[in-house]
């Protein structure tokens, strides 16, 4: 049994799970998914994390160019964090998992 | 802003990309997902991964009830695995994952 192009196939969904990989990167998608949130908006919408976790796991979501981070001049001046297009398109997809993820996994889910 | 039931449903996707977060899981996951693979067969087709690995991969899936394992009395006995149907039906939305990160991702994917 050979592989050849499946190979790459397999490594970028591997890579694309990694993206997402981090503890508060789902909770953060699926916030900024309904649109462009202050960082103080998404730190309160977040419970229990940190906001210097929560600046890292951003820094890492726009390294992954999902997340953009907009700084808007005015007095004080205010930052935003919104989906890139790139990041817009994994929405439905992970609308999906989440889907499957409720009508599948039982019991007691927790943030942990 | 509160946030009741949201919470639940991104703790669900932050469950189901656990579910696959191990380093060999997408890539058993793609090979099973055209069907049913003898333990050999499957460890032949997957690059650089030891046996012992690949079980404990196999039996978190297991344990995940996203691949099921069968015993085929016979001589030899033979012990075949394949998606459940709960696995089968996270087929399509990593097929969707997988579009998007080989049109997102560039450079050179490498298993790692």
């Amino acid at each position: 049994m050979r592989h050849t192009y499946h190979e790459v196939e397999f490594c970028a969904t591997k890579v694309a799970l990694g993206l997402l990989s981090g503890k508060w990167k789902p909770i953060i998608f699926f916030h900024l998914a309904s649109g462009a949130l202050r960082f103080t908006e998404l730190w309160r919408a977040i419970p229990r994390v940190s906001k210097k976790v929560l600046l890292e796991q951003l820094r890492q979501l726009e390294d992954a160019s999902i997340v953009e981070r907009t700084v808007h001049n005015g007095f004080p001046p205010e930052v935003t964090y919104q989906l890139t297009p790139k990041g817009a398109e994994l929405a439905p997809i992970l609308q999906r998992l989440d889907q499957w993820a409720l009508t599948h996994i039982k019991g007691t889910v927790q943030i942990s």
